[in-house]
């Protein structure tokens, strides 16, 4: 056996999986381009302080770093979006606002494997940079509803919340950023209780104490009864209030364009990455605990990365858990079906006859393959069957002399002399 | 400014170029059905030792080699092969052979960046094997070619060499498999005075020198008149004999299927790759003196991993460097021209309805952004037509009154009132 193996956490794409892969990541692409988003490619590997800037703890923890061979601390990105504001902030410094940018592919961490986690993952992501309005989020909000839908996904829904609400309190009780920060991770982990205890040390006031544990409590679907609930008991909070009233128009803008998905608001809801300023949002389906997508607004990070104060707001999809997703669900990816011709020559020195013909085939679009193992035709036939061919053309002497070859349908089992010159056509007419 | 940047040798893709380069690894991906491939994505990250085994020298110094946080000693791809020969040595070990693998992504080398030359860069990649015959060879030239001409690229030609005839003489005058790869290597960076220094010092006979010496002077475009001279020098060589007969039966085989382009060929010709046992060929365009595409034989790579004996062909084209050689050749992708709209709410109750119309104008196809910075309409519109927009859609309470929205094409610097319902149509039937 081989010695040699993916690294752990890694893993290959076999060709079923890649099709699935390609096809989510595609649909990705298309829906930018419906929503006016342009693609950008940014490296894998970027300065490590970049990356950890405002990732979080557990993330940062997570990273694949390493010196290069210039001494440089780098690392692998574990997400898209620190690398779209650097790029905001410094060559697309001067563009006019909004900007709306694309990238997908491959990012890494040190997580434990786990059914859809894995250390290399795959995310397309939208970022709308420039925009502080809900209209704004409402756009992230309906993509990445309209991605779900075209996919095919059934019975998703999206959890949301507002960083404001959280931070809000805890700003007017003067906790400092990095103690909110290790608060909303333990909150992220649904460790409420670890949450809190760092709280109670902090000797925050009892009144804040009992907010938050009351809003830990609020969940549902009605936009109206929920908001109202935690309004009234964020009441004496400012910043929260705010919070409060954005997310609502935030939500009510987007069902009133029409857009329907289920939502679950939670107002105690956090995520890990530290940037996080507006709305949060995750989609689960019920086949899986973990997040689909995720995303929210980060008005600061854009200003803390050097640029001009610039509000903005992001999703990413996980092309992974979406796979995974769609399979729980079987799904398959909606992929035309085209004929696949195997060409068989049947003496040795019609190799070239047959490469000819297959060139041929392949400037009318058909998917054609040459048997280059020189195995009998009974043999090469059954090949062709088993992979899935859907005719063989048998290049042989007698036939060729007259202009002809054998074209059989391997459905049908049926053969049939066709004319050199109509094969294409006799292919793609069927 | 901002403090952060992409780290040395790295680069983003603006948006232009990532357009560019998703429609060369498009082009390559459509090839691959036509030819048969089927897409595999391995990862980034591989152990370092199935990396080092055969990559050469040269490529082993500049690899980014790390330790994972579980103390594995990994590295970023150089390259594509060794992770596709790992495949077929472990998970596809019992697949029926031909196997038409293709896969396409970012490789990464700590090379000085130079034109051309980036620390991450863009492959498209194919491997056909299971075959020793010639015709796969082929079929591996002609889809390169097949590649080069659907891209619009002019006056390129193929460089190609055969592994065997210098191994050939090595090998006969007990050469180590070591010493030779130190050879090649040298070769491979045209050093060839450095070349002939180790030969010297190994105490080769004079007549391996002179063979060697005469081979470096022979190169021109005719098979017959090229091979033939090889021949004659080497007629002493049994397996340098046979490698210039197989070059030459290859070589004939692809031409007379039909396909043309230039060759150069070059006897001492080597690639610094290790793992190369067959043909060898690169192509170039006049305009950069790197190649653009490289590829050969390696028959004895597959088995090295621990799988069955596996002859195998194949090749990668530099995604990176043909975006460059169609820049210097003022190529332009061939991308649809589409529509691009953009909806204007001119008050900011009419922002829902705005997003409504968006949501519909997608479902018919027509990318579709909405105003989101809540700027006048006469800015709005200066806006839309800076980046490119050719309609706009102005939403008024007069006109919506009557079921109608105001379309504005671009070009024309015209606009009427249309029905809610006709718009898609209106736009797409221009």
């Amino acid at each position: 056996m081989s010695k040699f193996r993916t690294v752990r956490g890694m893993r290959d794409f076999l060709p079923e999986q890649a099709r699935t892969m390609r096809y989510i990541e595609n649909l990705a692409r298309e829906l930018a381009k419906l929503y006016g988003f342009k693609e950008v490619i940014t490296p894998v590997v970027e300065s490590y302080d970049l990356l950890a800037a405002k990732s979080g703890e557990e993330i940062r923890q997570r990273m694949y770093a390493f010196k290069d061979l210039g001494g440089r601390k780098v690392a692998l990105r574990p997400e898209f979006t620190a690398s779209i504001a650097r790029l905001v902030a410094t060559t697309l410094r001067n563009e006019p606002k909004p900007l709306r940018l694309f990238c997908a592919g491959s990012l890494y961490r040190y997580d434990e494997p786990q059914l859809g986690r894995y250390r290399e993952f795959w995310q397309s992501n939208f970022e709308l940079i420039g925009s502080k309005n809900p209209e704004a989020d409402a756009e992230i909000l309906t993509l990445t509803n309209d991605l779900m839908e075209r996919l095919g996904l059934k019975n998703y829904w999206f959890k949301v919340g507002h960083m404001g609400i959280l931070r809000g309190i805890l700003g007017e009780e003067g906790v400092k950023e990095e103690d909110q920060n290790l608060i909303m991770q333990r909150f992220d982990k649904k460790l409420w209780e670890e949450g809190l205890k760092i709280l109670e040390k902090l000797k925050v006031s009892r009144k804040c104490l009992e907010t938050i544990k009351n809003l830990m409590k609020i969940h549902g679907t009605k936009i109206e009864d929920v908001l109202g609930k935690v309004k009234e008991k964020v009441k004496d909070y400012e910043v929260s209030v705010s919070a409060v009233e954005n997310l609502e128009e935030i939500l009510n803008l987007t069902f009133e364009s029409g857009v329907k998905f289920e939502v679950s608001i939670e107002p105690a809801f956090a995520r890990g990455l530290e940037y996080y300023t507006g709305i949060i949002f995750e989609v689960f389906t019920p086949e899986l605990e973990i997040a689909l997508s995720g995303g929210g607004r980060y008005d600061k990070l854009i200003e803390l990365f050097g640029g001009e104060p610039t509000p903005a707001v992001g999703v990413a999809h996980g092309i992974d858990r979406i796979m995974l997703a769609m399979e729980k669900q079987k799904i398959k990816p909606k992929l035309p079906e085209k004929p696949l011709v195997v060409i068989i020559p049947i003496e040795e020195d019609l190799k070239s006859k047959a490469l000819e013909l297959a060139i041929q085939l392949r400037k009318k679009g058909v998917c054609t393959e040459v048997e280059v193992m020189r195995r009998t035709a009974t043999r090469a036939l059954q090949d062709a069957d088993r992979r899935g061919a859907t005719h063989t053309v048998l290049v042989a002497p007698k036939e060729l002399k007259e202009g002809k070859v054998v074209l059989r349908d391997m459905q049908l089992r049926e053969q049939k002399a066709v004319d050199l010159e109509k094969l294409p056509n006799e292919i793609l007419d069927e």
